[in-house]
């Protein structure tokens, strides 16, 4: 029978506790019922979760993995998440690594609109990694914000991204501050254009308001001329994003935070794995690009999980087109070399809080970041 | 100057290891940006988290108290979530553990629309326990569900609450099986009407869709019958459920799921603690009825971190109208007298899927769970 398959690290000492634990879960991410209670004929065959393999990996550690009917979805994406790791991510020592889509889940849930092709279009940068700033601190007004955004932008920024912070206080409302801010980069695009660029910035309006307001405030923000949208499935929901992914009337790429997704890869014993839910998840849920904390930066990913995010945004076996790892963080223009020597042309490279300190010179900053990352100066 | 509160629990050496990881969470729950550049004026004396206590509690465990002031949030859940745990959620040993609100921050967010005081009025329950069966498997057809609905509804159950995995499947798509369910309940209590009984069961849907139908589909249950809608927060964002709760054309109380939520309590040193996640946070989220994994269940709480959120969902220092604990995770009837012990009578008690053993029995079943309840067997 067809099915998607995930697989699961197991925290488990004997075989008989592992193979209990892998169990557990193809009934609770799907019927949670005890096994001898469970309908016979289409509940049992089809619906109910099935063990299709386990071994040990090492010393009390396990790899499960488990098949899914799509049956057991339909066609939301909360009720996805449920059956991957819904109830499960209750069970101790139950982490999700791998995601294997099979065609029935690609048609329902195809994932990134846009992804790193698409932004080559629609930045014009045919070659090399983006390089993006970050506009903050909330509690700016929309005018200061939008001065950043300018100077930002006309020196060569690809995209310009709100906070995750800004959302719609009163310092800087929502649809002020973006049609501010996105006549701003409009007009640096503009004077970039009549300079013989053929690239241009895209502003990411960070969504803020409330959940069901999300396609709404996207579309605003798109009619005002906004690039893409900033979103936080960790806030939201993943199914907010692959919404506005999977809208016929939206046409704008979609940038993923990872504000409050923190548990879910920290403790190496619960949750996702880092290439899990930074790149498979983040496809699946429509994200163009994925923002995690860089190594080295102020959180804890070590190098292989950085490592292994990038991977999954761009494996083949991955849901839908390859997308954009974005490393952040904390990361300042010196460390660009060495995350371009490990991240490669098809990633957002973002700067933040220190191009704060460059004040009305920050152009000059963004275009040594350029040269930095072009690898010619 | 005003401000809320929350105290987080840090993994952390040396006093000036806790010093900095406390200095590190309010700025990095509010401005994102170098201490040294953070604009001087407004955003520093206003928006800026201020750590307002560190002392230490125990070999390597600090708790930090730090004050956050409205302006950095506005009026959206998704923004105070990010204040409370946005970022800082990725860092590595910062857990939360308790939100002293302030009266602006209480006045934003309310609380629950009925509570455990209302829930009395809703159920005609005057004194005792609620009993709760849990609708399942997904997979089964909604006239099977419906009649598992009819049997315990009209035994006497308080509330009548599907399966967090009953979403919008094709075995028995949301609308279909709402309105055979609903019908079912309203039919059984109907004849404990004519019996002469005062007390009446809500039948609580599983909302199944996309985020931004949940109000749609609550309303849509709401108009076929149904006494309440179960959310899970941990797919559709705590903001949906607070935006039903708030919502002055909706009149339904609200159930929280704990689905997907695991890794923010399971990790000592990240997250939540339980008592926050859920209790508090799901106060503040609007929640009337807060669902856990009871201790010796099929998941691994704690009596202790049980009696927390029990505690939490309960205190007068919460948010809003005091809620409801209910404990479930594959608690049997034979647990009920225990549990009565722990968890008293302002308490929704969960009954899983060992009531399918009993067939069209069930009801018998439920009768003696409602004398084990009362303590009158």
């Amino acid at each position: 029978m067809d099915c998607f398959a995930v697989t699961y690290r197991l925290a488990a000492g004997a075989p008989a506790e592992a193979e209990e634990l892998a169990a557990a879960i193809a009934l609770e991410d799907t019927v949670e019922i005890p096994r001898d209670v469970v309908p016979t004929g289409y509940v049992e065959d089809v619906v109910l979760g099935r063990v299709l393999g386990l071994e040990q990996v090492g010393d009390g550690v396990w790899h499960a993995r488990i098949g899914y009917h799509v049956d057991a979805v339909g066609r939301e994406l909360p009720q996805l998440v449920n059956v991957i790791l819904g109830n499960a991510s209750i069970l101790r020592g139950v982490r999700a690594i791998d995601l294997a889509p099979d065609a029935e889940l690609r048609a329902r849930f195809p994932g990134a609109r846009f992804g790193a092709e698409g932004l080559r279009a629609l930045t014009g940068r045919k070659t090399g990694g983006y390089l993006c700033p970050v506009v903050k601190p909330q509690g700016s007004s929309s005018e200061t914000l939008a001065r950043f955004c300018y100077l930002t932008a006309r020196a060569g920024a690809d995209i310009v991204k709100e906070d995750h912070g800004l959302a719609n206080q009163d310092a800087a409302p929502f649809r002020e501050r973006v049609a501010i801010a996105a006549a701003a980069v409009a007009r640096a695009n503009a004077e970039r254009a009549d300079a013989g660029d053929s690239t241009r910035a895209l502003y990411f309006a960070s969504i803020g308001g409330h959940g069901d307001q999300v396609r709404d405030l996207a579309c605003y923000a798109r009619d005002a001329g906004a690039g893409g949208v900033l979103l936080m499935p960790g806030l939201f929901g993943f199914d907010a994003m692959n919404r506005l992914a999977q809208d016929a009337d939206f046409d704008l790429p979609v940038m993923a935070h990872p504000s409050h997704l923190g548990p879910y890869v920290l403790s190496p014993d619960q949750g996702y794995g880092h290439g899990m839910l930074f790149g498979q998840m983040m496809r699946l849920a429509g994200a163009d690009i994925s923002v995690f904390p860089n190594h080295g930066g102020r959180f804890g990913f070590s190098p292989e999980e950085c490592a292994e995010i990038a991977s999954a945004c761009r494996s083949g076996a991955g849901i839908g087109r390859a997308i954009l790892p974005s490393p952040g963080g904390g990361m300042s223009p010196d460390r660009l070399p060495d995350m371009r020597a490990q991240y490669g042309s098809d990633c957002v490279y973002l700067l933040g809080g220190s191009l704060l300190r460059e004040g009305e010179e920050v152009g000059a900053a963004i275009r040594a970041c350029r040269a930095a990352l072009d690898g010619d100066d």
